[in-house]
C-alpha cells in the first residue's frame, strides 16, 4: 500500500468495490446469490412493513431497498453488512416527518425524504472530516436503553394495526392513552389473522427449523426455510384474505401499490424544513451508524476482515443519498438482516446488490399479488422483529457494573418513553457526560507513604507504610482538568491547614495523562498559597506530554519545590538521611535503575 | 471538634460568627473599623453606579449593602471578603431583567429583585446539597474570558452615560450599534466632566498614593486617601455640578434619592417570572460564586486561614435573599473591595458589618447631597473599576499552554460581544466539555516494549526497546469510557490485523483510572475477536478500584488471556524463557519486589 500513488490509495479506500470486485470468483458468486435470495425474502415484508412504521405508502419500503444496496456495494467495507429500511431508524423518522406534518399528505413524505437525503449528507461529511468518534457519546448503556425502550414502543405503536384500531402518538405514553380507550373497538378478523400470525413468528424463531430437520431436510435448507417464515407467513395471509373476501369484513389491506422502479428525483431544498429536520437528521445519522458499525465489526472479526470506520460513514451516507433520490426514506446496516446475510454465506457486498434486484424484481412483478396483504400481518412481523432488540439483562449487567451507568440507561428509556426517541436520546447524551463529569471532579486522592526498605509508595490506608510529619506525599488518580482543579486545590489547602508541622507536600502525577490551565492555574495558586505559609510544593513522575506542557508556563519557574523524576527521588532530596539507607537495598548491584520509571512518555 | 456534639458542629460551621465572635478583640474592632471606612468609601459611589448599570433607581445599589453585608458577617468564613454589587454580576442582571421588561418600569425593578432572590435559593441549595463542584464546569479561560469580554462590554456600555448619550443593548455588538450613529449628539459639559473624571481616577491609581507621601503622608494614610479617589471625584464633580448650575446645561444627575432604609419585603412568586429568570439566575450564581471564592481562597491563604466553599454558598446564598428581600439586586464577592478591605487590616467579617453601617448612615442623611451627583461621573468609576478586569495576558497565556483551550476562550469573548451574556457562557462550558470530550476520544496510546535487562516496558517509539513479534504490548494513557471505547475497539483490531503474526495481546492498564460499561463491552468485544482470530487478550498493572469494578461482570470470566501484576509478569508467563535472563538481573538479592508496583489500589 505504501508505494501505491496517492491518488490510486484513495480510490482504492473509497471504492472498496475496486478490492474484491477483483478477486470476485464463481465460488464467491454462489455464497453471494444464496445469501440474496434468503435476505430478499425477509427484506420484500420487513421494507414494506417499515414504510408503514414511518407512516408512508408502502411502495417506499420497495423503494429504500433497491438503490441504497446497490450504492453500498459500491462504497461499503463490510462484506456482510445488509443495508436497508431497520425498526428503530423508521420509528425515528416517523416521529421527525410528524412534526413536519400529518402522516398521509405530500408534505410527510416529503419531510421523510429530506430526513433521509440531510442523514446521508451528515453522514459523509462526518466520514470526510473524521467526526465519527461523535458516535461515541452514545455511551453502550444509553445505546441499549434507547433501542429497548423504542423497540418496545414499536411495539406497542403496532398492537393497533395488529388489532385493527387507529392509534397514534410519538412516545409510548401518548401511544398508550391513545390505544386503552379504543380496546372495545377491536375488529375480530384482523385481531385473529394479526395475533395468529404473530404466534406463528414467534414459534417458528425457535421451532420451524427443528421441525424441517425432522421432516428430513438438511441442517441448511431447514435454516433457509425458517428464515423465510415470515414470507411464508404474508403469503399464507394475503392468499387467505384475497379468497375469502376479508377485506370486506373490516381487514385493513395494503391495496394497490404502484408497479414499477422508482422514478429518481433531487428532493426539496426547502430551508424552513431542513432546519425542523436537522437534529433528528442528526441523531438517525448518528444511531443509524452506531447500530450498524456495531455489526459490522462484529461479523468482520469473525473472519479476521477489516472494516473502515470512516469510510462506512461515507458508505451509508451515499446510501441514504440513494434512498432519498429514489424516493425512500432513511436506511443503515440492518442487525438481524446482516447476521443472517453472514451466516447464509454472503462473501462480498455483491450479495446486497444482488438482494436489490430481487426487491426490484418484486416491485416490477409482485405489486398485483400485494393488493391484498393485511396490514395485521405486517404488524406481527414488526412486532416479532422488533422484541429480540428488547435487552432486559442489559439493564441488570448495568446495574451491578455501575449505578451511574444505570441511571443513565433507566433515564434514556424513561424519558423516550415519556417524551419521545428525541429527548431520551439527548437526555442520555446529557447525563452520561455530566455524569462522567461529575465522577472526574472528585477522582481518587490517596496519601502515600514509604514502604520501608523499598522505594515504593503506596495508599497509607492499604499498606503499612511510612509518612514523614513534615512531608505530605498525595498520588491523584485521574488527570488534572477543570472539572477537579478547585477539588485538588482545595483538598491541599484543607490537608495543609490541618497539618501545621507540613513543610513539604509532593504530588505523584504517575496517573495523571494531562494538565488543563484551570488545574494548573489550581497547581499555581496552591503553590502560591503553600509558599505564604512556608511549604514547597513538589511533583513527582510527571509524564513526558504533560510535562512538554508546562514547560510553555511559568510554572516551573514559580515552582518553590521540584519536579522528580520518581516519588522516592523527592522524598530522597528532601530527607537525604531517610534514602540512604534505602538506596543500599533498593539499588542493589544489577537491579534496574530506578529513573526510567518515571518517563512515561 | 471531634468530641464536639453534632448540634454543636453544625452551629459552629453554620454559623461562623460563634467561632470569631467570641475572640473579638479591642485590636481586631481598630482594624475592622478602619478597613471599613475604606471600604464604604469605595463601595458608596460604587453601589450608586452599580444599580445604575443594571437599570435600577440608585437607591437599590445602597439597599444592596446594607443588608447582605450584615448577613455575611454571620454566615461568612472568609475573613476578608467584602460582599456588595459588583460589575459582571450588575451587568448579567440588567440584561436577564430587561428580556422580562424595559429598564425604568416597576416589573423591571421587580426582576432585579427576584433574580436576586432566586439566587440566594440556588446558592443555598447549591451549599447545602454540596454542589459546589458544579462551578467547576467554568473552567478557568472560561471564567477568565468571559470576565475580559464581560468588562469590556460594561466599558462600551457607559461610554453613552459618560458622553451624555443615549445607549442601549444586550451585546457589545448592539451597544456599539445604538452609540455609533449619536456620537454627533454628544453633550459637550457632561463630556468634559466624565473624561476629566476618568482621567483623574486612571492617573490615581497609581499616581495618588506617591504624590500624597511626596507630600509627607505616611505610607498607609496616603494608601487610604488613594482609594478615596473616586469618593473624591464624586464629592468635587457634584459641587461642581451643584455650584455652577450644570444640570441646567444638559449634565444628566441622580436628582432626588430618596432618604431612609430599606422597607424588609417578601418579593413576589410569580411562576412566569421565575421560569424567564432560571437559567439568568443559576448563572449569576454560578459566576458570582466562582469570583468571590477564589478571592476568599487567595485572600485566606495569605493567612493561612480557612475558608470553607459550601459555607460560603450558603452564607453568599443568604446575603443575596437579604438584599432581595431589602429591595436590592444579587450580590457577591466583589474582587477590588476584598483586596483593599484585606490590605486596610480587616481582621474578621465584622469590617463588613461596620462597611453595612457606613453606607446605612448615607442612606439616613446623605441622600440630599447626592442630588447634584452626575452620572458621567459614576460612568466614569464604573469604567476605570473594569477596565482592571481585562486580562488580555491571559489570551496569550492560554493560546501558549493550549490551542484548544483558547479556542473555547475566545468562543466565549465572541459569543458574549455577539449575542450577549448568557449565550457566551453556555457557548463556552458546552465548548470546554465538548473539546475535553473529543481530547479523551482519542487517548495517547504507546506500543511498548521491553528494556533490555531490565524488567521495565517503555515506548518503542521513544526507548530501544524490545519488541516480540507474537506479542503487541500498549499502554493507554487514559482512562478508558465512552468516549474512546470505540477508539481502542478499532486501534487493537487494526494492529491484529496488520500484523498476522500476533498471538497475544497485552494492554498495559497503570494509567487507567476508570473502565466503564462502554469500555467494558469494547474490550469484551475485543477478547472476543481476537479470539475468533485465535489470539489472546491479557490485561497488566490493573489498578485496585478498577479491579474491583472488573470482579462485577463477566469480562475475568471471558478473557482468554489473564490479569497480571506488572508488564514484566505478563510477558514471563507468555514466554518463560524471555524472563529467565531478565529476572536474574532484575531481581538481584535485596532488590525491590516488583510484585506491589502495580497494586496501586
Amino acid at each position: 500500500m505504501k508505494s501505491e500513488s496517492g491518488l490510486a490509495a484513495l480510490l482504492r479506500r473509497r471504492l472498496p468495490i475496486l478490492e474484491w470486485g477483483a478477486q470476485y470468483s464463481g465460488q464467491t458468486l454462489v455464497g453471494d446469490l444464496v445469501a440474496a435470495a434468503i435476505v430478499s425474502m425477509m427484506l420484500i415484508p420487513q421494507s414494506l412493513a417499515y414504510a408503514l412504521l414511518v407512516g408512508l405508502p408502502p411502495q417506499l419500503g420497495l423503494y429504500a431497498s433497491m438503490a441504497p444496496l446497490l450504492l453500498y456495494a459500491v462504497f461499503g467495507t463490510s462484506r456482510a453488512l445488509a443495508v436497508g429500511p431497520v425498526a428503530v431508524a423508521s420509528l425515528m423518522t416517523g416521529a421527525a416527518a410528524a412534526q413536519v406534518a400529518a402522516a398521509g399528505t405530500p408534505e410527510h413524505i416529503g419531510a421523510a425524504v429530506a430526513i433521509a437525503l440531510l442523514t446521508g449528507i451528515l453522514m459523509i461529511a462526518m466520514g470526510l472530516l473524521r467526526l465519527g468518534f461523535l458516535a461515541n457519546f452514545l455511551s453502550h448503556p444509553v445505546v441499549s436503553g434507547f433501542i429497548t425502550a423504542a423497540a418496545v414502543q414499536i411495539a406497542a405503536g403496532q398492537i393497533g394495526p395488529l388489532l385493527g384500531i387507529k392509534t397514534h402518538g410519538e412516545s409510548l405514553l401518548e401511544i398508550l392513552e391513545s390505544l386503552l380507550p379504543q380496546l372495545g373497538g377491536v375488529k375480530p378478523v384482523t385481531a385473529a389473522i394479526g395475533i395468529t400470525a404473530m404466534l406463528f413468528l414467534l414459534w417458528a424463531k425457535r421451532g420451524l427449523k427443528p421441525l424441517m430437520v425432522r421432516f428430513g431436510l438438511g441442517d441448511r435448507p431447514a435454516d433457509i426455510v425458517a428464515k423465510a417464515a415470515p414470507a411464508m407467513a404474508i403469503v399464507v395471509c394475503t392468499a387467505a384474505v384475497g379468497m375469502m373476501g376479508l377485506d370486506a369484513r373490516g381487514v385493513g389491506i395494503l391495496g394497490a401499490v404502484p408497479a414499477g422502479l422508482p422514478k429518481l428525483a433531487l428532493p426539496s431544498f426547502d430551508a424552513a424544513l431542513w432546519t425542523k429536520i436537522l437534529v433528528p437528521s442528526l441523531l438517525i445519522c448518528i444511531v443509524g451508524y452506531v447500530e450498524s458499525i456495531s455489526v459490522a465489526l462484529t461479523l468482520a472479526a469473525k473472519r479476521r476482515q477489516r472494516v473502515d470506520p470512516d469510510q462506512e460513514l461515507i458508505a451509508l451516507g451515499v446510501a441514504d443519498i440513494g434512498s432519498a433520490v429514489s424516493g425512500g426514506f432513511p436506511v443503515t446496516g440492518a442487525l438481524s438482516r446482516s447476521v443472517v446475510n453472514f451466516e447464509a454465506g454472503a462473501q462480498t457486498p455483491a450479495a446486497g446488490a444482488f438482494a436489490a434486484i430481487g426487491v426490484a424484481l418484486a416491485t416490477l412483478f409482485l405489486t398485483p399479488l400485494l393488493f391484498f396483504m393485511p396490514k395485521t400481518a405486517l404488524a406481527a412481523i414488526i412486532i416479532v422483529a422488533v422484541l429480540s432488540l428488547v435487552d432486559v439483562a442489559a439493564l441488570k449487567h448495568t446495574w451491578d457494573y455501575s449505578r451511574a451507568e444505570f441511571a443513565a440507561m433507566v433515564a434514556t428509556i424513561l424519558v423516550t418513553w415519556l417524551d419521545g426517541v428525541e429527548s431520551g436520546l439527548i437526555a442520555g447524551v446529557g447525563l452520561s457526560i455530566f455524569l462522567h463529569l461529575y465522577a472526574t471532579s472528585r477522582p481518587h486522592v490517596a496519601v502515600i507513604g514509604q514502604i520501608p526498605g523499598t522505594s515504593h509508595f503506596r495508599n497509607v490506608e492499604r499498606h503499612a507504610a511510612v509518612t514523614d510529619p513534615e512531608i505530605l506525599s498525595l498520588r491523584v488518580d485521574g488527570s488534572l482538568y477543570f472539572p477537579n482543579a478547585r477539588f485538588i486545590e482545595e483538598l491541599v489547602n484543607e490537608s495543609v491547614a490541618d497539618n501545621p508541622a507540613i513543610r513539604h507536600v509532593i504530588l505523584e502525577c504517575i496517573a495523571v495523562n494531562t494538565i488543563d490551565l484551570s488545574a494548573l492555574e489550581s497547581l499555581s495558586a496552591v503553590n502560591k498559597r503553600l509558599a505564604d505559609g512556608g511549604v514547597s510544593l513538589h511533583l513527582a513522575a510527571v509524564k513526558g506530554p504533560v510535562m512538554d506542557r508546562l514547560k510553555q508556563s511559568h510554572f516551573l519557574q514559580e515552582l518553590t519545590g521540584k519536579v522528580h523524576l520518581s516519588h522516592f527521588d523527592a522524598v530522597a532530596s528532601i530527607r537525604p538521611e531517610l534514602a540512604t539507607g534505602v538506596l543500599q537495598s533498593a539499588r542493589a548491584p544489577g537491579a534496574a535503575p530506578q529513573k526510567p520509571l518515571s518517563e512515561h512518555s
